[in-house]
């Protein structure tokens, strides 16, 4: 199930390149490598699709990049292995480069498209979009709106453009699910014209929201609730398919607390620490992204496994934690009260598909809004973890937003739909 | 019902005073005038408290405080007569001097104790207190979290005070009810010195929720939802009494969206704002507190009975009106799932007494969460708004926080409590 058909660009460039998935010879499916580029890394992932059937054959990254003290590793092979070593790259061309020759090295099937993860589409692009250069022209001039992530993403893009010419590639945006949201929950409340100007709740973690969906089936169709729980966290309300509202808005800095970022703030917390505490805009950036969250209330780590460990000794561990649990049972409610219902509850990411404890203090109470877990399937990670009885059923699904990106990858270039 | 007991100065203060009130001669009951100094304005209100009885004598106001064109009015009597008068002052001195002369020259009562509204408390200031030297010059300190408000109610303190010299003064604090709430609650998502500094959850329109809460009589011993509406808008959440969480946080900006006033903002926005849009820091304050919020999305007005009016013919003020709508309703929904449950929900404020089609919209959808209105009832304003077997009951309750801050003024001054 796809939630959205392909853009007029996309159908076309389906037509075209059909052809090739069909010439006799070619090995069953097509092979597929996901690119996610950051500041400093390159996450690659190489899947084999063929029909209903998707199999990773091999994952890795290149980290540090531009950076001293690099490092490689890629895990291939049945049973895995997993290789590691330095590799110092200057820059993203270098580590593309690294990777298609591990991947070559590896006896690996030479990937005959490549998907992008791209963390900002912008208010125009709602759906996966074949590189072109107009395309990239477009996304260069989104990169005020994402200066952090959006810069590295297309340098990746580039690379792998000078190097292997002929070779599709792919754009998928964590904003573009959210595009399908009604202009009630993108604006925001500030005079038009910054609507027109582009700042939007643009929502992010989409590629996981849609795998969840496609993984929910038929279940997708009701009033569900999605989750997203890991190092950014953000919750989705999706009504027959259609997203209805997501925490993250404008920012990944936005919507609930996370490990490092505050979510959403009262505004006058940032003007008082501008205009009585001295911070300038780059200052608070770093404070609100990488300082503030799970690891600023702790004072000890953001990650939740470190604070659950800590929690019994350590009653700032517990207070941040008890903050996270207490925003996401109120976000429950809140997406519970603009759905008039929930049907499903999905936990995914890391944390919502790890941590139990998680978990259960999230529903706690919620027994009157139609959620009741059952503590045991719960503690089991036993899908679903919600009593028989529970009218809304929660389970625990753990996402795969490289296996998305392959999806719409096939999709858009070998015209193949299915999972 | 008071929600919190006296301070240990408020008790001997109460000790001291109590005579006065019962010596033989005296009038029935105190004389017990509020007063509410905004940045160029002087509200004003005179109450008779006698028992269980109070009947507010006069009000009125001294506007354009320091600028051209300053106008006073006093309605009072039975039936109640309005004067209206230019009357330029040029400070927050001469105001208060016209309030007293006005009220004598109608032949009311001399007030024989004044009560403050201030919009701010800080994290120590957990109830009304008896103005004393080192109360204002604590107060004075706190001039850097309320910047906009608390100097001109500062200035109408000290005013009293150098001119009537005996009367016994009383601050009462927006935020003061809700220093009951839990740490959870309390502390932002930021690193632990901020907390240390002040930058807390502070809450505001404590003196509403106070008045609502005495009002409810026992059915605020439940799991209470209050809805204050108005050109300032927020909400609570209370159980037995005892404050869980509130929308707004460190300012009167944040919570939920208002007439002028964004609410809660992704932080990305104001770093965009700043870094790529050219704002600072006082351009951003004047957008989001006086161009945002339900003007800002209507570009028509932040009056909610001048939106409704528009809103058939101007798509704009509806979807304003819908945002503050879908806001309010996930915020319902929020605070269900905190309280695990909820017995009251009540709407007070401006917009919340009299605004049945926005009750009717916050409310819509909410029948899973217990919430069911009676559509003729809440057409006729007809207390309660609920249906029959709604297991939460619905209320319309008008709000009087001069009232409140004239019995809060009572019981520490006089020693008096009860309704």
């Amino acid at each position: 199930m796809s939630p959205r058909g392909p853009t007029p660009r996309a159908r076309e460039s389906r037509t075209r390149s059909r052809k090739p998935a069909g010439e006799p010879g070619a090995a069953a499916g097509q092979a597929i490598l996901c690119l996610n580029g950051g500041s400093s890394s390159l996450k690659f992932a190489l899947y084999r699709l063929d029909g209903q059937q998707a199999r990773r054959l091999a994952h890795g990254a290149v980290e540090r990049i531009g950076l001293a003290g690099g490092l490689f590793w890629l895990e291939a092979g049945e049973p895995s292995r997993r290789e590691r070593r330095d590799l110092d790259c200057a820059g993203h061309e270098e580590a593309v480069g690294a990777c298609f020759a591990a991947l070559e090295a590896a006896g690996l099937p030479a990937p005959q498209a490549v998907g992008h993860r791209l963390v900002h589409g912008g208010a125009r692009h709602t759906a996966p979009e074949r590189v072109q250069p107009d395309l990239l022209a477009e996304l260069r001039s989104l990169v005020p709106f994402a200066p952090l992530h959006l810069p590295g993403e297309l340098q990746v893009i580039e690379a792998v453009a000078g190097k292997y010419r002929v070779l599709p590639q792919v754009a998928c945006f964590d904003t573009a699910f959210h595009r399908r949201m009604p202009e009630l929950t993108q604006r925001l409340p500030l005079p038009e014209r910054f609507w027109h100007d582009g700042l939007r709740r643009y929502g992010f973690h989409g590629l996981s929201y849609e795998y969840i969906l496609q993984a929910l089936g038929t279940d997708a169709a009701g009033r569900v609730i999605i989750a997203h729980l890991g190092n950014g966290a953000s919750m989705a309300a999706v009504r027959g398919g259609v997203p209805l509202d997501t925490t993250m808005g404008f920012t990944p800095t936005g919507g609930v607390m996370m490990g490092t970022r505050s979510g959403d703030l009262d505004p006058g917390v940032l003007l008082h620490l501008l205009q009585e505490g001295g911070l300038d805009a780059g200052r608070l950036q770093t404070l609100l992204n990488q300082e503030s969250g799970l690891l600023g209330v702790s004072g000890l780590s953001p990650d939740m496994k470190t604070l659950l460990e800590a929690r019994a000794r350590d009653p700032r561990a517990a207070l941040a934690i008890d903050m996270f649990c207490y925003q996401l049972r109120k976000q429950v409610g809140a997406y519970v009260a603009a759905l008039g219902g929930a049907d499903t509850l999905v936990f995914t990411g890391g944390i919502g598909e790890r941590a139990a404890p998680i978990r259960a203090a999230v529903c706690q109470g919620l027994g009157p809004l139609g959620i009741v877990l059952d503590g045991t399937r719960n503690t089991a990670h036993a899908d679903p973890i919600s009593t028989a009885g529970s009218p809304c059923t929660v389970r625990v699904i753990p996402t795969d937003e490289d296996l998305m990106i392959a999806r719409h990858t096939r999709a858009l270039i070998f015209g193949t739909q299915g999972a």
